[in-house]
């Protein structure tokens, strides 16, 4: 069996995408389904996921992303954008399905129901929406490895203008605000620049320390 | 083969652990090799990984995390720890061990390393901060992944003092802030109220949308 860090070694940030092959649909619900079974803080998942196929919607936002040709080249554009805030219908939306999922009301449960609206009431706009921004980066981490399970490349994107990007998608209207891109596909091994380097990390002894 | 999506729904947040056993090396070394091949923006690594072992140290951490006892019950307690600043020391340490691993300068890599200069200094000590938590959160889908794939139980965590457990740890002299715990061990089913409840997600067609 193929192991997590033999694909961590395997992938890499794509520079040049070969824009004549398609991720297959099989493949494509298998990244985007660990994007969603990954996990989120309280279980909130407070960030949605959208897949951006049309030419002319991509050439707009590679416009507003320093013009990296990854986002009109790659097979699948995907955006994650984080809830602008995280409001009292959307946590008990999220309480409200675990308890329908679930069949059954739970004190506990619904003791910290309230424990977590009087934070998020607290900690006010902007850093629910920062609190919202940390869970998309859990589920970009669950994308990568999925897409390398699959045999698929893709190229994490900071990037970009946010503001720009929520223009071009409609997003401020959905209360949602764009954090990440991550084009997929299959790279162009022939043009890219990266694909023969070696991958950079730092030893593990400059990494990882141990407390004792 | 064992899928992703398989792991992924094996896992859960681990509520109660069996003090009476420990995550073998061979696997808790898989699973820090998982967060430090996991990609960062620009290649930053911009947090470091500590492993908590001693009982005492856990015992004052878990005093400030909510009184949760997977801190002291699980095997290996991680915590990741951002950058409390992305200096140009920092930058210029992972640029130069770029050009180190790969055995030569590159003029693109260079403007790059000078732009990136450039952003850091104008955006600031905090900001830099928030940017380098963002990525520990990465390093966690990673953790978790890992964890899942090796058979191992764990337990992300935010519900803590940040402060004083970078007090508690001595962080601050190194720099560093932490953003995470993530207890690793072995569930004890029989005292886990979580462990046969349903996964709770939201539905694909709530969570994925696709722009045409």
């Amino acid at each position: 069996m193929t192991t997590l860090n033999e694909r961590l070694s395997w992938r890499y940030a794509t520079k040049a995408f070969d824009p004549s092959r398609q991720v297959p649909a099989e493949k494509l619900n298998a990244i985007l389904e660990a994007v969603r079974l990954a996990p989120t803080s309280s279980g909130l998942q407070p960030f949605e996921l959208l897949v951006v196929t049309t030419p002319e919607i991509r050439a707009k936002i590679r416009a507003v992303a320093w013009d990296q040709a990854q986002v009109t080249d790659c097979s699948h554009l995907l955006v994650f954008a984080a809830w602008d805030d995280i409001t009292p219908e959307r946590v008990n939306m999220m309480f409200d399905l675990t308890n329908e999922v679930r069949g059954f009301k739970n004190e506990g449960w619904e003791a910290y129901r309230q424990k977590l609206l009087g934070i998020v009431a607290e900690r006010g706009t902007e850093a629910n929406y920062q609190a919202a921004a940390r869970q998309a980066y859990i589920g970009l981490g669950a994308a990568l490895i999925a897409a390398a399970f699959e045999g698929v490349d893709a190229t994490p994107m900071e990037g970009f203008d946010p503001e720009a990007v929520d223009e071009i998608l409609g997003l401020k209207a959905r209360h949602l605000r764009s954090v990440l891109l991550l084009p997929l596909g299959y790279r162009a091994a022939e043009r890219d620049w990266l694909v023969n380097l070696q991958k950079v990390r730092r030893p593990a002894e400059q990494f990882i320390s141990y407390v004792k």
